[in-house]
């Protein structure tokens, strides 16, 4: 069980967005002001609903964050912006807030307009049903393609005191480096300066969700959203109080696990790989090297068997636009040198499958000419891919 | 059948490179001295055979090209490349001819080195049994994960002589942009000045090979070659030529219909989808927002099924890197509004369906900004591609 910060109240409850019955809205509020900050997509098809949380964030002072899945109020013009500035003024009513105090998030079909009578009573009955305690609710509500719930919580001493970091996140599909498909909600009962939660916030972000990629596409929805409420009194967090880097590193912590919980995660995957270039000229380069390998769906479907396909990751290098010499370069999967000097190393095939019949394994490339490296993690792409977007509706 | 034009002879034998025994070994001869072009992969892993043919295209005079499929001879170190030279070597012996006029082209796995003996016996038989006319037992030879040899030919009047031009080409997976996992042959009895030929083919690459993407993967042996023997008896063509547009027309359209035959044939792919991105600000934002939804996973295994996924369309557009504003910008599949100023249009799902169930269709993204625009074609990505892929060893 996930348990939820000190002042800091959940719900979750089946609206009837989702066709399938189960749970599809989430409401969560703090109960005291907090200082809030956001990271959302940089797509420019964004959603209604990024563009309000941006908005809020700027003009507001958010404690409450209501959401969605089953409909993404993406390309739904006025109407769409309409509806989102709806749902935080209804919650906004219901809590005694100032509808800039409210986030709305919302996941799921481009393209619909959101069914405002389910949304309405949704929402009703969030704000009745919230309790103290537990966030898995939450974290089942906000789920799409998502076959498992993804929450964690960090508890931490600051000033001798606990303090609590507890997350929910969705997101399977349309992962990829700046933001994903994906939503992700941390609360703590710190308190935290404004401006240092922004860009702590941010740096988190590059260092998890910036660093997984599923299929390469980035959506027009993913949200990355804190509230700090200060509940655990302590005095606010910024970069010079001495628990400060402990307080960065649990957020760092906490970001990375969900992140990679969305890579098992990804949709119709089956094995998680972190894949590390490294001796790159800069880190530049080993960022692109390490991200067209993670994006290169040769490489990706590849490992859908269990043959290593080293020739294919090397491929990918040479086509990133990363400085290599082929002479100079070497591939290792796990320990086992597949590719040694720019040919085949001394593994065989045989020990090669057996790196790659793990659910989990790692890719290294070293390419000899300087000391720039990057690490990125994926997974591997399976008929199933296939399957579950050719039948979901985006 | 796809004929040779005259003074061309060749051969296509099954050396038992590739073990299911089909034909893997094919050799093209002009009977006299030609001018040669080439274009090759940017990749910076280029296999053997892409450095010797840079190699022999600056230094000699090639009108032999000697080619095998089942072994790309891509990451072989120094072996690869003395393999390369040897059949350079041994086609040049026997065909009484120097090394450098000969241009050696492999496709198929990376890795391995080539299997020396099958090789010189396939090239000693590809010498017995060069003959005139039909060029289709080349196209079979030089397969790979093709289901369909590529081949076509183009007559032309120049001077008022008659000007043949016929092609041979393969390739269906890792296919992308800069050229992709393919090998293209043109060859024509015109004459032809050899600067001009090099530029020209060059820009017909431009227009075809590198206007397509079935996966995004760029190879480590992708070339494009022509010879032009002059047997036609006409003078050297050259952009001052009164007929020069005659044959640069007939060139594009012989290299885009082996470019389109491509990915028709596309590992797995069952429908054909031209994307046009209009009124962009500006043709390379055109050509990168076109890229985008050519590359992205989720467009292409969403037209796997029959939904039309606009909306994955749009968010392509919007990370893609293109300026964009989704209320200027609307989708059209073939003639259906999917999308209009930002939000759904005004087809129907049923309408749209329809589109989707060809075996190929048209989509054009308008983004009202201005008069950019660019043509990709590309195919849907099923599960059949993953099979492939995850079976085939590259």
């Amino acid at each position: 069980m996930t348990r939820l910060p000190a002042g800091f109240r959940a719900a979750a409850v089946s609206a009837g967005i989702n066709v399938k019955g189960r749970p599809d809205m989430a409401l969560l509020v703090s109960d005291v002001p907090a200082t809030a900050a956001g990271v959302f997509t940089t797509n420019r098809a964004a959603a209604a609903p990024v563009h309000l949380c941006r908005q809020h964030l700027a003009e507001g002072q958010p404690r409450a964050i209501i959401i969605n899945s089953g409909n993404a109020n993406a390309c739904t013009g006025v109407q769409g912006v309409q509806d989102a500035q709806r749902m935080a003024q209804l919650v906004a009513e219901s809590l005694k807030l100032d509808p800039a105090d409210v986030l709305v998030c919302s996941t799921g079909g481009i393209g619909k307009h959101l069914p405002m009578t389910c949304v309405e009573q949704g929402l009703g009955a969030c704000v009745q049903q919230l309790q103290y305690g537990a966030l898995d609710e939450a974290a089942q509500a906000i789920m799409t393609t998502d076959t498992v719930p993804k929450s964690g919580e960090r508890k931490i001493q600051i000033e001798g005191r606990e303090v609590t970091l507890s997350a929910v996140a969705k997101g399977s599909g349309m992962i990829e480096p700046n933001m994903a498909t994906m939503l992700a909600f941390v609360l703590t009962d710190a308190a935290v300066d404004a401006e240092a939660l922004q860009r702590v916030l941010r740096q988190a972000a590059d260092q998890s969700f910036n660093r997984i990629s599923v299929d390469g596409d980035e959506s027009t929805n993913d949200s990355l959203i804190m509230l700090a409420n200060g509940q655990a009194g302590n005095k606010p967090l910024h970069p010079a109080h001495p628990d400060w880097h402990v307080f960065e590193e649990a957020l760092y912590d906490i970001c990375r696990y969900l992140a990679l919980a969305m890579i098992r995660d990804g949709e119709g995957a089956t094995k998680a790989v972190t894949i590390d270039i490294c001796e790159a000229e800069t880190d530049a380069d080993a960022e692109m090297a390490a991200r067209a390998v993670a994006r290169s769906l040769l490489v990706k479907t590849g490992w859908a068997g269990t043959y290593s396909c080293w020739g294919r990751v090397i491929a990918a290098v040479g086509y990133s636009g990363a400085e290599m010499i082929l002479e100079k370069a070497s591939i290792y999967y796990d320990d086992c040198p597949a590719m040694v000097a720019g040919q085949a190393g001394t593994a065989t095939d045989e020990q090669l499958a057996q790196v790659l019949s793990q659910p989990t394994f790692h890719v290294r490339v070293q390419l000899g000419l300087g000391d720039g490296s990057a690490r990125i993690y994926t997974c591997n792409c399976t008929a199933d891919y296939v399957r579950i977007n050719s039948e979901y509706y985006t």
